[in-house]
């Protein structure tokens, strides 16, 4: 008999009907993911015996317990900038490497839950790219077609995803790290609200727009996800409370959907990825939502200020004295993206600060009678080669729609819309105010049942499509 | 018949009787303006016919009309950062001078409210310092000893309700230029919340901490027009709707009061200023409020950031352009202290943001568990020959006990606390949570009762102290 889907529903009514248990699961991940080889996802494999004894302890509690574990028995993976205590974190930096002394409070409440730690994931090194071939530690393998990329930050995280190696992955996302590889993997990714995930213990790209990400094969599975580890954590100050009705306010009823109008609507020259879009506005059109064009050209500003501004200079404070020290430890690009930032003035970045917060403003005006945003989770997609022979204008290009989020205190859920001619997904996100994840989360929900049928690269059916 | 007082009480008093009306209170106060001679308090001065005439035509509105203008016929002056629309911007700059197009939208309000402008008043050039000497305008001349420094930046602001010339002044504050002068001369000084008043149309010197302020002869008068003047301003991001409660939350029953420890207080060697001010503490004992000591270290800790670290460059960004350009326009310290700030990077800037973000975390855990935090609003008092001697060491003494509060989102009113030997005034400072103006404007009313008798430099007597 084969394992059962790894999405939540599949894994929990295997779980209950007795049909599967942790152990099992865990080998049954463990041999996928030898059975893949080589395939660039991990940095750090949690070794196989622990995997086992994580798997066994979890089989030998009493019913009465398993029943107080809400991610009981799921495999999960942490994306390589994220801590585990006394485990290796990279963030895809051989020469950074260093031995964690706390994990990151989102991780602790995931193992609390009863999730079972497979590995630590691959990444655009100090998560600055959202290409996934800025590390040393080999592509990420796109599932779909290896010639592509995986799309990154979180590379790895996806992909552990989407292959079917885990229920669920941690990644981060700054400028679109937790929501670019969803799309080239056709899975989903959850990007809190800033503050709602704490940021303590773990390598910040950008401080002041970092936040740990969750993806999954579902967007319900996401949101169990961000519900049970959402926390305040006392030692991060930019920690915030998920006030109460965020994660319990449901999407009933239509929406109000803003959309980038046609003039704003940016696709390189990619006609088919244009047709999908059209043909995912559609699908919400014909749900009933209220749909209305709005201009992008702030937004797509707004989220230029995180590459070509003083805001680059964030990612100079986070790890640059690192890398001035060890030129030779760090990815080329990575290296002339970050230390390009040393031109920029404290005047400068103040002037940076105070120009977003003008931007943010007009951002809230356009948005104004809508309940959230669609936005094409990318605008093309690339292949390995592309991204190589121009770094960084590829890169720019795949940030477009993402860059602006967490700039602008907002909160997204990428979800697939479907898949190009040559076989390549592409989805969407619906992006909306701070601790809008719930109303965003049943909304991407819908919309994945109705355009996209199967899990991540898995080839199962979304298990609500499934005949009961 | 002497004139009335100008504070509200009494002039609503005269006005409601009969006894005043608009134009003799213009008239009288341009002969005491007249009477001062050169005071150094004026950079712009309302033409007298101007006065007049606003005085007239409020003194022709029927009754029914008057009653629905708050600030019916109050005399008021406003720093000469802020804009008028028509009249001269210098903030203490001659070079810089510029007329201005627009009307800060808390002065219109004012204005909209039946408030009468006098004139725009001296500063500490760009709001950079508390000292109020750094100006080519001349010292506005303190009204207890014209050898002390009236304090600053709104100098000018302060003496002109001191002196009995305004009913209220419109200041700026930013690291203690809406209090410090307030102390240096026996007025009240209200630091609204940060976003409460609008900062567009005005000269920033921080942008990020930048609010104009109020200064009143009692506190009743000062909250009144913060009630009165605070707007969201849709052309400001930074403005903040004022919850309701806050204008509305009385200081019912005794309070726990923070106070700086014993070992976390200086007064410079100044025994008659701490003698004052535990004075001022047993008061605030005897009235029943509950007192509790934290370590203040930190909250001087992070009012140093505001000009030790690289949010100096903030300044820089406000004016450092105009600097450069125009050297020998600009006053030699405020100059030296902007232009030094050039040696901070991007990275650095945004190193401080993070860290004083974490310091506000570590002052809001002091003051867990206390209603609000009482402070010197100065820790000694400085002549003028004093200040010229240590410019630098002197106006950051004189902000120990202020930087901290914009930069911690909090909320502060300056009060007058007794008068030193010398004969000069010192005050205390009631510092609480954002939006908190009204429990600290009526803890502030109490105490000033109970402390000091009489109104600013005028000799006459606080107004509920008066026989009925």
């Amino acid at each position: 008999m084969s394992p059962p889907s790894l999405d939540f529903v599949s894994l929990r009514a295997a779980y209950a009907s007795g049909s599967a248990d942790p152990l099992g699961i865990a080998d049954s991940v463990l041999q996928a993911i030898a059975a893949r080889g080589d395939d660039g996802v991990w940095i750090y494999r949690v070794p196989e015996n622990e995997v086992r004894q994580q798997a066994r302890t979890l089989a030998a509690l009493p019913e009465s317990l398993r029943s107080t574990l809400p991610l009981f028995g799921l495999p999960f993976s942490v994306k390589d900038c994220i801590d585990i205590a006394g485990l290796p974190t990279t963030a895809a930096c051989p020469g950074y490497r260093y031995i964690a002394e706390q994990t990151n409070l989102t991780v602790r409440k995931a193992l609390d839950a009863g999730a079972i730690l497979i590995g630590k994931t691959n990444m655009d090194q100090f998560a600055t790219g959202v290409v996934g071939v800025r590390t040393p530690y080999g592509v990420a393998r796109n599932p779909f077609d290896p010639a592509y990329i995986p799309g990154g930050s979180s590379s790895g995280a996806a992909v552990s995803v989407s292959a079917g190696l885990c229920s669920f992955a941690f990644g981060t996302d700054t400028g679109g790290s937790g929501r670019v590889p969803a799309s080239y993997n056709n899975v989903v990714g959850l990007k809190p609200t800033l503050g709602a995930f704490s940021r303590k213990d773990m390598v910040n790209a950008s401080r002041s727009f970092d936040t740990v990400s969750v993806y999954a094969l579902t967007a319900p599975d996401a949101l169990a996800v961000f519900r049970q580890c959402s926390a305040v954590d006392p030692h991060d100050p930019y920690s915030r409370p998920v006030p109460p009705d965020a994660a319990t306010r449901p999407a009933t009823g239509p929406l109000r959907i803003a959309i980038p109008s046609a003039g704003t609507l940016e696709f390189y020259g990619n006609d088919a990825a244009a047709a999908l879009f059209a043909e995912g506005v559609a699908a919400l059109e014909s749900e009933g939502h209220q749909l209305t064009e709005i201009d992008f050209d702030v937004f797509a500003a707004t989220g230029r200020m995180m590459f070509e501004d003083a805001w680059l200079a964030e990612r100079y404070a986070a790890v640059g004295g690192f890398i001035e020290q060890n030129p030779h430890s760090v990815d080329e690009i990575v290296r002339q993206v970050i230390l390009g930032s040393a031109r920029f003035s404290a005047a400068e970045a103040f002037d940076s600060v105070h120009k977003l917060k003008e931007n943010v403003q007009a951002i809230r005006a356009a948005l104004a009678g809508t309940d959230l945003l669609v936005v094409p989770t990318v605008g093309t997609v690339y292949t390995i080669d592309a991204v190589r022979a121009d770094p960084l204008a590829t890169n720019a290009t795949n940030g477009r729609y993402t860059n602006f989020v967490n700039m602008s205190d907002m909160a997204a859920v990428a979800v697939p819309n479907g898949f190009l001619p040559s076989g390549i997904p592409m989805g969407v996100s619906f992006v909306g105010p701070a601790f809008s994840e719930t109303l965003l989360a049943e909304t991407a929900a819908a919309f994945h049942r109705a355009r996209v049928g199967t899990l991540g690269a898995t080839g199962t059916r979304h298990p609500d499509l499934l005949p009961a």
